[in-house]
């Protein structure tokens, strides 16, 4: 038991994104409104939620779904940032400038400001997943933003699969880390490796809460999109979580869509970090080759 | 399915240690000998496998159970490993100098040569686990070593919660990773928490696996050992198991004495590596802060 308890609610968008942007932002809203009323403190999207998942193909005409921040999409959510007095963490397919996009993050507080941005570090390229067409990796590197509910970490997708990016994070303070993602099956291959790959997903992040004595957070969209003729199309597999700090799941969603709401008391960050001290005991003195390829021979 | 199938075997050793040395020295060379004629070709011992976990209490006396390296313990292993032609992972409390011991690893060839010693480079200090008292922080780094049955990292119990030790050797190219460990439950503590931190255990090892697509081979003892008046013991945990790149478990033993033996095709590695390129992706511009404390303010 924390010696200081301090209870928050957050809650996590799980949705299937539908062919029209618009359509996607007035449906999230709706949601993000309903779980601020009933009770969500800190709310988080799926990743580019606004949209398909437009990876599929390497498509320049897709790049027009981008926008700046500040932009529409921030408008609309930093008025409901204030309206209900609550911190929202909302992903954007970004617009920075001719040529240069990110798959990035706006963390807007609870007087409607933008508190910071995160652009996704790490860029995968994998058959359906052609991000590095389309997303330059972020400049801004890993970032934690303190709020009236506590300290929050934003890392996305592919992030997720990096130690190097939860500690960082969790090193600025961190108590919660979110991930908005896009990750799924594909057809053809999710009969032999669905089950294993899902699990590596899950376990991974819950990995991160344990090494860092932090809660995690993911938010993964849901249904089958099928963008481009190249494929079968992706079954993103929701079962988006709440991890808390030994890594066991608070919450689980399944493949439908929902909004999932979680209480959790940071007063156990604290007791989590005294109680397994491995941030004492880091060999602070032996982690630099950390900032190499590989360490050859 | 790998491209190059290169299958070996590994052998695991969880044992119960008894009162004497002497005893558990015979005792672990006869299984490690038993297992080579099953076929095994890499075994690792499970840590301090020659003493009861002495470090349940602070007590000069003990530091009398230490020996050099090379020492009566490697000599005796390192003639098992030439008349076997296997590489043998072999705990060993170190004595390096009056004043200075090592929590340590011998790693000895098929030729009966020792390859190389790995100090343990994490020192925990909890409640009945003292070891900052025993045990020197290592000075060697993380490492990795070539034998003729593939590149294998080794890293001692404390490590397998710290995601920068397991990268820090898998970017040396080791294909396994071998973590001789003695963690157990408090007995006043288990039915609470035993469970999840068994899990937390488990957890955090199998995403080693996952993060850096090799195989985990993770040692443990068990039986209660009370080897002090301040407290109830510790129960060991046993529950020694093997890891593929997926994180998913090949082997897993339970709370007996047992010998694990399990093949791993290390072809996988470099076809977990191809396919989930999370190599490839590593923001090492982005990582230097990864040797400070913490990001302050």
């Amino acid at each position: 038991m924390p010696k200081k308890s301090k209870v928050i609610t957050v809650g996590l968008i799980q949705a299937k994104a539908h062919k029209e942007p618009a359509k996607n932002l007035s449906l999230t809203l709706a949601k993000a409104e309903k779980a601020a009323k009933d009770g969500a403190q800190i709310i988080c999207t799926q990743e580019l939620f606004s949209t398909e998942y437009f990876c599929q193909s390497e498509d320049h005409s897709k790049f027009d779904l981008a926008e700046p921040i500040p932009g529409p999409t921030t408008k609309a959510f930093q008025n409901l940032a204030q309206r209900y007095k609550i911190v929202l963490i909302v992903s954007i397919f970004e617009k920075r400038g001719s040529g240069v996009y990110h798959n990035s993050a706006a963390i807007i507080n609870t007087d409607g400001a933008i508190l910071g941005i995160y652009r996704k570090m790490h860029i995968p390229d994998d058959p359906l997943y052609y991000e590095k067409f389309y997303f330059t990796p972020g400049d801004l590197g890993f970032r934690s933003w303190k709020t009236p509910f506590g300290k929050i970490g934003v890392l996305i997708c592919w992030d997720q699969w990096y130690p190097e990016a939860a500690r960082l994070t969790a090193m600025q303070g961190a108590e919660i880390l979110f991930y908005p993602t896009a990750i799924g099956w594909h057809p053809s291959e999710k009969a032999k490796y669905g089950k294993s790959q899902h699990n590596s997903w899950e376990t991974i992040q819950r990995s991160h809460a344990i090494a860092n004595g932090c809660y995690v957070a993911t938010v993964n969209r849901v249904g089958h999109e099928e963008t481009t003729d190249n494929g079968d199309g992706i079954e993103f597999w929701g079962q988006s979580f709440i991890s808390d700090t030994s890594g066991e799941l608070l919450r689980k969603a399944d493949l439908d869509e929902t909004t999932l709401l979680c209480d959790l008391d940071l007063g156990k960050v604290d007791t989590a970090r005294t109680h397994w001290p491995f941030l004492r005991d880091r060999r602070i003195d032996a982690y630099s080759d950390i900032t190499k390829r590989l360490v050859d021979e």
